[in-house]
């Protein structure tokens, strides 16, 4: 299903709809644009890169903090794999605001801390069923880069979950800067989402 | 090489000595602890922990995280898995500042952070080394529990690294919550370090 980007009728990109708690995954070129829009506001989108051309390789927290300096990624951060390859550079940000030190979702994290007994759409089985599709190995998904999700660490360290920051239209855009896989999740977790789960559009601009 | 604590007389826990810039592994059963001691200071090291049941599920920084709601990890913290199993739980600590936002230094990051051109000892390769002798594959291998590595985060997330705080003969101990593979890198990077590189004690008291 593709529909417009709701509040940028000067940019032709069509947008796929992730429903609520979905996820997919796509195969990009080097150069491309990724763009995730939070289409009603308040949606964080888990959104991990694995390296097309070495499926063990995916995104890492930790080599990004390391390589940036920073917990704080907008326009111009570099986003880097566990083996240090270069996976891509946030090129738009409209937020300004996202996490990257939750691990996703699981139906594990539901049980312990939501109490849930049925199973439970969840960001972490999205992802890893995303991908499996293309090949990679669940073990390849860890830290997803948590679009939209408002973290905030205290000075003594200690984390707390705010509503995401976004408003309907609201679009972060990654360019790809390898060939990736890309798999984006509409993230089930109430508390990260200010109480409810939406649906995302995502949409990909090749390189000119 | 087995050598005694150096200040701990009351406790005949023996140590093997890590040599500077190498790393190794052990198996461990639940209820051992592991303790890890800085022998000469300013020390960090880089401590990965992995299922002994599960050798693709290893130590995750976003799950601990998540379930302890704090970046400051101390006495009472827990350190769970990839897939949510609780690994250890921190049981001493002498120090109280340690990172579990870096990646392990690796090849590609000395390369990249220091210029080095010649292949330079590495955490990375230290613990996928001493933990492939276990079958552990290289990828499980993640974000270590950096002991003794103190890092700040500003109020605008800016990451600082600063030298350990941990001085002669300080010391972390771990209690194993399952059967683990245990691995530890007398970590090579002089910034985490503050400007050295020098062994480390590690010791294994079995459960009673």
């Amino acid at each position: 299903m593709i529909t417009p980007l709701p509040h940028a009728p000067d940019d032709d990109l069509s947008l796929q709809r992730i429903a609520p708690m979905t996820g997919r995954a796509w195969r990009v070129g080097a150069g491309d644009v990724v763009r995730v829009a939070d289409l009603e506001g308040s949606q964080v989108a888990d959104v991990f890169l694995v390296d097309a051309g070495d499926l063990e390789d995916g995104l890492s927290n930790g080599r990004t903090f390391d390589y940036g300096g920073t917990l704080s990624l907008t326009v111009g951060a570099r986003l880097y794999s566990s083996r240090s390859r270069l996976l891509a550079t946030i090129v738009r940000d409209d937020v300004g605001a996202h996490d990257f030190l939750y691990a996703p979702c699981s139906q594990a994290m539901f049980e312990s801390q939501y109490g849930v007994s049925e199973p439970h759409p969840n960001c972490y089985d999205n992802l890893t069923g995303a991908l499996a599709e293309f090949g990679v190995p669940a073990a390849t998904v860890t830290i997803p880069f948590n679009v939209f999700m408002c973290t905030s660490v205290g000075p003594d360290g200690r984390l707390t979950i705010l509503p995401p920051r976004s408003r309907p239209g609201d679009v972060l855009e990654l360019r790809a800067e390898r060939d990736l896989l890309v798999a984006v999740s509409a993230c089930s977790a109430s508390v990260a989402n200010g109480g409810g789960a939406r649906p995302l559009g995502v949409g990909v601009r090749p390189s000119a």
